[in-house]
């Protein structure tokens, strides 16, 4: 079994995969990134970056009921995964299928929120498909463009490199905790409308060792990353500055531990990657003219696993446990926050 | 109202897109096109050719059942769109949600399906995205590209013009008849594998005006193509030349009027396309070069609405009611086939 294969997901994609032959003209081979990275020929001066991604439990769990905010989600969860190859969005095909449960003004908002995240991104709606069925199921298709010698994948983390988020993290989960706890609680002073990073993925594509959204949450994307470059992976434990300020205030109210906010599957969508020290300087400048603040959040060492950096020492992270135990957890999702709370308190912190 | 606004399906599809900004590099408009026809600048000497396509209804209503073929029809409803624009396939985008019904021998079913219609049309899956819902449900998204100078669509077809079917249709009516009245009959002597007519929209992409799939049954196809083009299209009654000859088998047994093969919305992947007269030599002899007989169905007239030309005279249809029969009933397939069978009776044949 592959470093890759212990994740339960990840052998359910192989098994579907392994029926179909590796498109010749494709230059990743699977997982190793976020968009699918197309060579179109001498025709084209460009390559291709092609992504799909279904929002069905996001729906069918009542994590997301605001028709504006299932369709944001749905074009944002597709451009994430272009950001993350760096390439530039051509635009976005959809599929809608309804239920009698949904009314005309349910899928006018849910058109809208589609169209707004399309909107903040300059991009648009290509075309799409609706269909009559018994559950609401959403699906889109990002399409963009990568220049020949700027593409970004998952591979090509070093030992020595600097590990960088494009933004706070953490806020993904405590929607989550705050939503399916049935707390009825909110976040505070906000509402969750997390944006793709296209203009960040376009500035770190020619700077960047590999990159990979934080789409289902920053835990997971270090696990992959470190299987993927076979490198060990440490986290700082300064969460001040790796975990968005609305999510550690409201870890402080519930009592939850802040690194748990990276932990879930409920990600957000910040860009995960690593950089050559060597290269940070023009990155940071690059950045400030952009008006844009990377987090420097861990770094890269010879090795495996994800560990965390404390005062006390550097602690190991079972990464793999975190990630399998959502794929357990199945639709329960109470119970799937219960073990995650389990493992913190073993974890002691 | 739009001609196209008085069939119902259009009308939700319009108040959908009505929110999105239409896209300044797509070449075609809404309903315009099978795929979407997208420039990608002079950095490629190609359009872009981008389809989406789910099944939801087809597989909730058990008219698909068998997981191989399931597959396969996603597979090739979405390149079928891709041919009906004259595009080279580039590959295929999936998602798979699944349930706890459907088992790994299941699922591996399925991405032989879809593997097998790919490799019939030489190409390939690019990527996808699996998810765990309450319902199966799939989607897919097809890839192409187009010279910039021989793109085909919807749009074309001009009085005088002579109306073409790539093959015989009517086969995935007469499935969906066994299928959805519980006859538990077969086609016989045969297993249901349309293919996506792909190579035949390379070879007509220079030559016809317009072009569309009979995805959703011949009537339905014809009725679109004579909305957009304002034009009247007249069908041949010499049914043994239109329809296949195992869908004219089970009219003959189960006492059904051949027409009405073409007039449900259960189509198979054919293309339907209008030709000068003056381009047919070319046609007949390329087609014949490559071993492909198109069949020659009726012919485009002035004016408007869909006709059937009998040795009595030119007999109007009403094609808008016929669609709208099956928005109508919604997911009662067998009360929308009553419907269609009371139509028949009342138009007399």
């Amino acid at each position: 079994m592959s470093m890759m294969d212990e994740v339960l997901e990840n052998r359910l994609i192989g098994r579907i995969a392994k029926s179909f032959q590796p498109p010749p003209h494709r230059l990743n081979r699977i997982h190793e990134a976020d968009a699918e990275i197309i060579d179109l020929g001498e025709g084209s001066d460009t390559y291709l970056a092609v992504t799909t991604d279904a929002l069905a439990e996001e729906v069918s769990s009542g994590l997301y009921d605001d028709p504006h905010l299932i369709g944001w989600m749905l074009a944002t969860a597709n451009f994430s995964d272009l950001a993350a190859v760096g390439a530039d969005p051509v635009g976005l095909l959809i599929t809608v299928t309804y239920s009698s449960r949904q009314d005309e003004a349910f899928i006018g908002r849910l058109a809208e929120g589609i169209s707004d995240a399309c909107r903040e991104l300059k991009t648009f709606v290509l075309g799409g498909d609706t269909n009559e069925g018994k559950e609401l199921h959403l699906s889109g298709c990002a399409i963009g463009l990568v220049p020949k010698d700027r593409t970004m994948s998952r591979i090509g983390a070093r030992p020595g490199d600097r590990l960088y988020l494009s933004g706070p993290a953490g806020l993904g989960n405590v929607f989550a905790f705050l939503r399916l706890t049935g707390s009825g609680l909110q976040l505070p002073g906000m509402s969750y409308r997390p944006a793709a990073r296209v203009a960040e993925g376009r500035l770190i594509r020619r700077l960047a060792g590999c990159a990979m959204d934080t789409s289902d949450g920053v835990i997971h994307t270090v696990d992959t990353l470190m299987r993927l470059n076979q490198c060990r992976f440490i986290l700082n434990d300064t969460w001040e500055n790796t975990v968005h300020p609305v999510a550690l205030e409201v870890c402080r109210s519930q009592g939850l531990p802040p690194w748990l906010t990276l932990a879930g599957v409920h990600g957000e969508f910040e860009l995960c990657f690593t950089l050559d020290p060597q290269r940070e300087k023009e990155l940071l400048e690059q950045a400030a003219a952009a008006g844009w603040v990377p987090r420097l959040i861990g770094e890269v060492a010879e090795g495996d696993g994800v560990f965390i950096k404390t005062a006390e020492g550097i602690i190991p992270l079972d990464s793999g446990h975190i990630r399998n135990l959502s794929a357990q957890a199945g639709s329960d999702q109470k119970g799937y926050i219960n073990q995650l709370l389990d493992y913190a308190r073993k974890f002691g912190r």
